[in-house]
C-alpha cells in the first residue's frame, strides 16, 4: 500500500494533504495560515495594486502542515509516513521571489526582510501595469508569437511584468537577485535540498502560462527582445532557465534535511510544481471536454485539448502544451476577483461580521432573477479573461432607494457568473468543446446559491469536484504517479477522483430573465471594456426596470 | 406690531413659524410628524413606485404645529396670538388630493380610508410613468405648447399623470372622487372652511408648473386633448377649476371653526398656497440673478427673470409667470433624489445607525477629490432635470476592492453635486443669469462638506438662507404682504430675509480635479441618460484611476 502527500500553497494559506494512491482516499490533512501581513498579504496603505508575501511563511506553513497532516493520518489504520512515496506541491502564481546565488530569497536576509519589493511578488499584485502594457506593445511590434497563445495581452500579474517594475521601482532589489524563481518551482525545490538556482528544475506551467516560455521559439523570450525592454532584462535571462519540463520529469528527490523536518523518507520522489489551478484540475479528473472551474477569492477555468489542434483564442490568458497533463494541451482562463469581491461587499462596505454571508446569502436566496433591477460588472481586481485588463474596476448600475445590501450581494454573485459565462462562450467560439463543468475551490462547496445561478446563467450542469481539496489531491497525484502508482495521469485520475452525486443543474425560467439580464451585462462589458468603442447604452435602466417589473409580476 | 404665521407642510412632518412682520424675527416654531405609514409616507412593497400619504395626518398636523409655535412664541414679550395678521400655507407637490363634493378628501370617509388609491398622491409617487409618457407623446403630437414650457417632458410626478392613473387602476377611485385638489390648494381652503371644490382658489403655482394651466391657452389644457387621453378626464375638467391666481390674491380668511382650533384670530387673510420650495425662495431673499437651492430629502432650485424674456429651456421642468413672485416668471428645476440618496446608503445598505451620517462624513472629508476613484450618477429616483425621466435608476463605477463605505459616500454627494452642476450650465446656456447661489433646507444647515463640495464641483460660492425655516418664513411673507405689513414681495423680502454671513467658497485646486470627475459624470450622464445615443465609455475606468493616481500623488 502506497500513499502520497499533496501540498496546496493558497492566498492566505497551505495545506498539506495525504491521499492513498490506490483510490484517491484522504487520510489526513491539515492547513497552515501564513503568519505576515493582512491574512498572509504584504499590503501598502499608499498601492492598492500592491500584494506580497514573506517567503518566511511559506517555510513555516510547509512544516506545520504537513507534520499536522501527517499526525491527522496515523489514525487510520495501515498508514505510517514511512509509506509515503512521493510529494507533489501546487502554488499560486506567477508569483515570482528574487533568490541570491543560493537559491535562498532575498527577504531571509535581515537586510531585505522589511523591503516589500524583496519578497515574493504575490500574483494579484498589479504594480506592474505599466510595464505589462509596454512588454504587450513590444511583443506585438517585435514578437508578435509571444502574446499569440495568452489572449494578446500579457498580464501585470505575469513574470517578466513583475521583475521589471522591481527594476523600475526598485533597482537595489533587482541588483541584489541573483535570479527570480516561481513559488510553485521554489518550494520543490526547497524540498530537493537545490541550492543554486541555476538547478532547479523549472515547470512548463508557470514557464509556459506567465513567462513567455515555448519550445516554438526555444524557450524564454530572446535577449533582442528583452534588450528591448531593459538590457538588464536580457543579462538576467543567463541566469533564469534554458528548459521547463511537464509532470512526468520530478522536480528532486526529498532532501535529508526535509525529510527530516516534516518527518518522511527522505529520498522519495518531489514532483514537479505546478499551479493550484492546474493540479486542481487533475484533482477533479479534467479530460478533453471538460471545463474546471476552480471558485476561490478568484475563479480559474481550465481545458485540456489533443496537441496541434489548439487555435489561438483572443482573450484567453494561456496555452501551453503540457502544462496540466503531459501530452495534452492546456487552456488557462480566469477572473481576477470573485470571492475576494463577495468578501470586499462584506467586510469592506457593510462592515458585516463573517455570519452576514449566511444572513445574505438566505436573504438572497428568495429573490428571483432579474427581480433588484440591478447588474453589475465583476471587475473589481481588473479583468484577466477575456479583456486581460488590469485597470478596469467595478460597476453596478439599476440601484432605486429600495435597493438593499442582500439585492446588490446576489447582483455580485450574478455578475460573476456572468463573466464565467463570457469566457466559457468565447472558448467555445474558437472550437474547443465544453460538455462538461467540474467546479472546485471552497465557494463551490459552500455556496449553493452562486452554484446554482451559475448554472442558470451559464446554461450548464455545474458539477462539483468529489474532493474538497481538489488541487493538493492533483499535487498528491502527480506524486502518485511519479512514484509507480499508476500508468500515466488519466489512469491515475480514474482511480484516484470523482465528482459529487449532486449536481446544479440548469432552471429553464430563470435561464431565460438571465439571459435578457446577460445581454445588458455584455453591453456594459463592451462599452467600459472596448478600445475606443461607442456602444448604446441608453436603453440598459430601461431594460432592466422591465425585466424587474416582468421578475416581479411572474 | 403684527405677526404672521407660516406652516411648511414637507415629506415627513409639517412645521409652524411665528414671524415678526417688521424685521422678520422668528419667534417660535414647531414641528409635528405625519403619524401613518414610515415616516409619514405610506408605501406599497409590491410597488417601489408607489408614495402616498393619508389626508388625516395634515390636520392633525396642522393643529399639532400651530399650537406649538404659538406657545413658543408666547415666550417672546409682546406677542400675542390676537396679533397674528395673516396666515400662509406652502407644501410639496404636485400631490393631489381625491376630494367629494364638499372638498372633503375620499381617504377620511370610513369606506376609503385603507384604499391606496384614495389617499393623497405625494410627490414623489411615481406609478403613473406609462401615463407621464403618453401624455408627453400627445402633447408632441397634439399641442407641443403645453410642454414647451416645463422643459418638452411631462413627468409623472405631476397632476394629470397621477390622475389618469388613479382613472385605469382605481376607477372606482377615480369615479368617486368629485374633484381633485393639490394639497398646497387643498390646506388653504381648510383654513378658509371652503366646502366646494368649485370655489377652492387655486395657486399659479401647482397649476402652472404641474396642472399644464396657462392664459396663453385659456387655462387648463382644452377638452380636445383630455379627450384624447380619456374622454372621463375631459368630463372632469369641468369640475376643477377655469382660473389659477399668484400671490397678490388670497385664499380666503380664516374660518371660525379653524380659528378655535388653532388660537388664531378669524377672518384674518389665508395666502393662497405655493409649493415649498416657492415660499422658500422668497424666503431665501430670492431676485432676478438668483438661484435658489432647496436641499432635502430631494433638490429644488428656482430662478426669476422678468417676464417676456424666459426663453424655452429644454429639460427645464417649468416656466410660469407669477408662481413665486407677482410680476416674475419663475424657473423651477430639481433633483428628485438629494439627501434621499444619502439615507437609503446608510439605512438600506449600511445598515446603520443616525450616527453613521457623522461617521461617515467625518471620514469622507479627509478625503481628497479624485482619491477614491468613483463616480456615481444621482438617479436613485429617477431624473428630474435636465433628463425630466423616472425610468432612470443609480450608478456607481470605478469600485476595487479597497472601495470603503465612506468612499462611496462622498461619492454619492459628488454625484448630486454634478446634478446641481448640470442644472446651473443648462439655466446659463439659455442666457438666463445665475449671479448668485442662495441654499436653504436642512442638509444646507448640517453638511458644510456637501457645502464645500457644491462650491467645489460648481465653481460658484455657496450662500446659506438666514433662516433655517426658509419655506415657512416665505409663507409668512406672503402673509405679511396680504395683511399689508409691506408695500411688495421685493421690500417684504428686503425688510424679512437674510444669507448668514460664512458662505462656502471654491478652491480652485479641488476645483480642477472636480473638472475632470465632471468630464466623466457627463460622459455617464449622456450614455445612460441619453436616447438611442452611442457613446465612448471606453476610457472611463482608466481615466478615473489616472484622475485617482494624480490625486493620491498630490
Amino acid at each position: 500500500m502506497a500513499f502520497t502527500l499533496g501540498i496546496d500553497f493558497g492566498t492566505n494559506s497551505a495545506r498539506a494533504l495525504v491521499v492513498r494512491s490506490s483510490d484517491g482516499a484522504e487520510l489526513g490533512s491539515r492547513v497552515a495560515q501564513y503568519r505576515s501581513g493582512r491574512q498572509g498579504v504584504l499590503l501598502d496603505s499608499r498601492d492598492a495594486h500592491l500584494a506580497r508575501q514573506y517567503p518566511g511563511d511559506y517555510l513555516a506553513a510547509l512544516e506545520e502542515s504537513v507534520r499536522g497532516a501527517l499526525a491527522a493520518a496515523r489514525r487510520t489504520r495501515g498508514f505510517s509516513a514511512r509509506l509515503v512515496a512521493g510529494v507533489g506541491v501546487d502554488t499560486t502564481g506567477s508569483s515570482p521571489i528574487p533568490v541570491d546565488r543560493r537559491n535562498r530569497p532575498l527577504a531571509l536576509h535581515r537586510k531585505w526582510r522589511r523591503n516589500l519589493d524583496a519578497q515574493c511578488w504575490l500574483w494579484k499584485d498589479h504594480t506592474s501595469w505599466r510595464e505589462a502594457a509596454l512588454i504587450t506593445q513590444e511583443a506585438a511590434r517585435m514578437r508578435p508569437a509571444y502574446i499569440a497563445k495568452c489572449g494578446n495581452r500579457y498580464s501585470s500579474e505575469w513574470f517578466w511584468s513583475k521583475i521589471w517594475r522591481c527594476l523600475t521601482a526598485a533597482p537595489a532589489v533587482f541588483k541584489a537577485a541573483h535570479s527570480w524563481v516561481e513559488l510553485a518551482d521554489w518550494i520543490p525545490s526547497v524540498l530537493a535540498g537545490v541550492t543554486d538556482p541555476g538547478k532547479v528544475v523549472r515547470g512548463i506551467c508557470a514557464a509556459g502560462h506567465k513567462a513567455l516560455y515555448s519550445d516554438e521559439w526555444g524557450g524564454l523570450p530572446d535577449k533582442r527582445f528583452l534588450s528591448a525592454l531593459d538590457p538588464r532584462l536580457a543579462a538576467l535571462r543567463d541566469r533564469l532557465y534554458a528548459r521547463a519540463f511537464d509532470a512526468t520529469t520530478p522536480a528532486g528527490s526529498l532532501c535529508a534535511d526535509w525529510a527530516a523536518r516534516l518527518g518522511l523518507p527522505a529520498g522519495i520522489p518531489v514532483a514537479i510544481g505546478e499551479f493550484d489551478v492546474h493540479y486542481g484540475s487533475i484533482g477533479c479528473g479534467i479530460r478533453v471536454g471538460t471545463l474546471v472551474k476552480v471558485i476561490g477569492t478568484s475563479t480559474c477555468d481550465c481545458a485540456l485539448v489533443p496537441p496541434g489542434r489548439v487555435p489561438d483564442i483572443p482573450g484567453i490568458c494561456g496555452i501551453v502544451p503540457g502544462s496540466i497533463v503531459p501530452g495534452f494541451q492546456a487552456i488557462e482562463a480566469g477572473q481576477s476577483a470573485v470571492g475576494d469581491i463577495f468578501n470586499w461587499w462584506i467586510d469592506t462596505v457593510c462592515g458585516g461580521d463573517p455570519e452576514m454571508h449566511a444572513r445574505l446569502t438566505a436573504e438572497a436566496a428568495h429573490q428571483e432573477p432579474g427581480q433588484s433591477g440591478l447588474v453589475a460588472l465583476d471587475w473589481q481586481n481588473g479583468n484577466r479573461s477575456i479583456l486581460v485588463d488590469p485597470r478596469l474596476t467595478g460597476l453596478l448600475v439599476g440601484c432605486t432607494l429600495q435597493t438593499t445590501r442582500a439585492e446588490i450581494y446576489r447582483a455580485l454573485i450574478e455578475a460573476t457568473a456572468f463573466g464565467a459565462r463570457m469566457i466559457i462562450e468565447r472558448i467555445r467560439d474558437y472550437g474547443v468543446p465544453i460538455r462538461r463543468i467540474v467546479c472546485a475551490g471552497g465557494i463551490s462547496e459552500k455556496n449553493p446559491l452562486l452554484m446554482q445561478i451559475y448554472a442558470d446563467v451559464t446554461g450548464c450542469t455545474m458539477h462539483v469536484a468529489g474532493s474538497n481539496q481538489a488541487c493538493a489531491l492533483g499535487a498528491a497525484i502527480g506524486a502518485a504517479v511519479l512514484a509507480g502508482a499508476h500508468r500515466d495521469f488519466p489512469s491515475a485520475q480514474s482511480a484516484m477522483t470523482r465528482v459529487k452525486k449532486a449536481a446544479y443543474r440548469p432552471d429553464a425560467r430563470r435561464r431565460r430573465t438571465y439571459n435578457r439580464l446577460y445581454a445588458q451585462y455584455r453591453a456594459l462589458h463592451d462599452g467600459f471594456g472596448g478600445v475606443r468603442r461607442r456602444t448604446d447604452l441608453s436603453n440598459v435602466m430601461k431594460e432592466l426596470l422591465s425585466i424587474q417589473a416582468d421578475s416581479r409580476a411572474a
